[in-house]
């Protein structure tokens, strides 16, 4: 029987979940490649002896062990950011090994590069676990939605946050706390940056536009915003107008520009993007002849990231048992025909917003504030007063119809800048479609 | 520029859209898999002019000239039915030609001869557009969850079904009422049975099964009920309880059999599957690594089918130019390893269930009623008597908790018996997962 034979540099969770996911399903790819697909020899740093059902898997605690052996079809890099990791691919490359990896900072980043080098080197490259977990997004986007012009993609792409922004919803607690909680749980990562700020999400996003478009798009081409200000006062007068907060990953085709915005978004609660639960992640491609695609499912663990891994695997082990390498570009386009693309600034974005004005509780501070949103042509839906009778600081939430972002911003910073005005205005933009 | 060319057989809704799809997509597809993907031949017994944008492609009244054209790489059928459609792929394949089609009748019923033919002759046979229309569900489950064992598919399969419940559910309409309207306004047919009774969600369920599970799944094996009886009061007891109720094809894993049915399921609102609104198509996977994994799109369309097929010819076609046909085996598994399954009987599936008795309000029937389902272990978790101070006949809604599918049929079919039952009482499956 043919082999295929994997090495693996990283055995943390999705690293052993890989060798977890290859040795659980290894009859079940036999019986549907005719192949053996086998982990034959792991790189780890902090690991002394493998796993006991992993026996006859060579450990080492040198990547170069596994880059440079000649008996490897595919190196797995899942140690995560940028070095080595980048330079652990590229060898790899360089010595005519496939590579798979899950490294959605490094993808998003240094893609262009990577991808070059495995073209030159007619190897493939497989990422599909770098969005959305377990979710085959990248092949449905790239293979299943080939015929379509991808007019947007709208994604909850972060577990962590999607996972804080939920209980803060179910439970009225604050940010703070919960993320806490998920920390001491294990549903947060120690230093949460990358997660509740929406890099993580910006991240995930990149790589979905260079697909959806044929397109270089460049991480700091993304406008990104993070959670931690949402506060439950937001939450609740969101629910009230029967709207949700989510982080969302956000990109529209404009034909001759491309959006490219990662924040927090009010979002109605008719739309299935509203109601996905837990730290679960869903991403919704709109093409010009397929309409509304969803995709929904877990977006990290070690076995559901696993299973995208190993689809990768088997991917790439088809390929070669069949001659037929590089069978679809790495970004689905032929790389000569990938383009430079415009990116709209957010200056230009219109949408209707939510806002969060924090002054002192002072008559005719309203009349103010509504003066200087009027003044910028943004007119007001609603508005809400919390404690109208407090003496001090008072929140006050309002709604405004679509208005342009330059606007917004500017009458906001003039709002801030009042001797009234306790805290800086946070703003939530709302979606509409 | 590699070229390859594609004959089409049936020209009506899906057809058009497919030949329409080619069209607009024609410089994207070029930029994807560096051919020239070309409609040039077109089949139709109706039509004596193609539309103006397709001028040059042939047209003729004669399928044998498609099938028989010794030019053409990929022959589309696309008239559906059982035959000629049958006759027509069997031909297409002897001579060579790689086939794409939606047919989920034929492909459900007979899709092992084909496979085997198709096998023979080393031609491919797609069929992406048979199953959730424009949702690329067959390549996420064959390709993107390849190293996965499925332990259950739950689907909204058919839209036309959910467009009806839905307006039921939304409107309080009763079923005849909103059916009537929908054939009115084209989402049902004049002939509706295949939709309303279950069968078409049967054929897709079939074809999900065999790939699922590397199976031959016979379309009799399913057990298929359809929403004919559901009324708006069953509607709006489900949701007093926090339910609604949908058109499930639902199939789960047992190891040693499978479950294969269709029917009327009251499903919690908290599930996305009871969200899914219009006439959208949702098919949720359980695998044993990656979890629970949902699409969602639109099931049916001219575009959106249209965009199915032509993925499916992208598909075929980069295995042309690769030298790699037959790539990934029909049914993803290696057609020498798939298995004849057992199919779990009904009668031996335990759930919870709705009863709707139709009863003459006299005194003590209800204890009858309860009497007789004690005696056969249901036990009632909620009753509601409608109208219980009216004379004549009433309809009695109850839970029941959790009870085997033959206990119940043993139940209903005493009750049914009773003299003071005046119709046969309506039952529906629950779902809790």
């Amino acid at each position: 029987m043919r082999e295929i034979r994997v090495g693996l540099i990283g055995f943390g969770t999705v690293g052993s979940g890989t060798a977890e996911v290859l040795r659980m399903q290894a009859t079940r790819l036999r019986r549907k490649t005719g192949a053996d697909i086998r982990l034959v020899r792991v790189a780890d740093l902090n690991l002394t002896k493998l796993p006991r059902e992993h026996a006859g898997v060579e450990l080492t605690r040198d990547a170069e062990q596994v880059l440079t052996a000649p008996d490897l079809d595919i190196v797995v890099e899942l140690i995560g950011g940028i070095e080595p990791a980048k330079t652990f691919i590229l060898q790899a490359i360089a010595q005519g090994k496939h590579v798979v990896t899950a490294n959605k900072a490094l993808i998003s980043q240094h893609g262009r590069e990577i991808f070059t080098a495995a073209a030159t080197k007619n190897v493939e490259v497989g990422f599909e676990a770098s969005v959305g977990g377990g979710i085959p997004v990248i092949k449905a986007l790239k293979e299943g939605l080939v015929a379509n012009r991808i007019e947007s993609i709208v994604g909850i792409m972060n577990g962590t946050s999607n996972y804080i922004l939920n209980r803060m919803t179910d439970e009225g607690l604050d940010f703070a706390t919960v993320l806490k909680d998920a920390q001491a749980h294990g549903y947060a990562e120690a230093d949460p940056r990358y997660d509740i700020e929406g890099i993580d999400a910006a991240h995930k996003l990149v790589i979905l536009m260079s697909i959806a478009y044929g397109a270089h798009v460049r991480l700091d081409q993304v406008s990104t915003e993070g959670i931690s200000q949402i506060e439950p006062i937001d939450i609740e007068f969101a629910r009230e107008f029967g709207y949700r907060i989510k982080l969302l990953a956000i990109s529209r085709n404009h034909g001759d520009s491309y959006e490219a915005r990662v924040h927090p978004t009010m979002i109605s609660n008719q739309e299935l993007l509203a109601n996905i639960g837990g730290a679960f992640n869903a991403i919704r491609f709109t093409g010009d002849t397929v309409g509304d695609v969803l995709l929904y499912g877990q977006g990290a663990g070690k076995m559901p990231t696993g299973s995208a891994v190993v689809s990768d695997i088997v991917d790439i082990a088809r390929n070669i048992i069949n001659g037929a390498v590089n069978r679809v570009p790495s970004l689905g386009y032929r790389s000569e025909n990938l383009r430079e693309v415009e990116i709209t600034p957010l200056d230009r974005l219109r949408c209707p917003y939510y806002f969060r004005v924090t002054v002192q509780n002072k008559p005719g501070v309203l009349a103010v504030i509504t003066g200087i949103l009027g003044k910028h042509g943004i007119s007001i839906q609603s508005v809400l007063q919390q404690g109208r009778d407090k003496q001090g600081v008072v929140p006050v939430m309002m709604r405004v119809y679509e208005a342009r972002e330059d606007a917004v911003r500017a009458a906001l910073a003039k709002i801030d800048a009042l001797d009234v005005c306790a805290a800086p205005t946070v703003k939530i933009r709302m979606i509409t479609s």
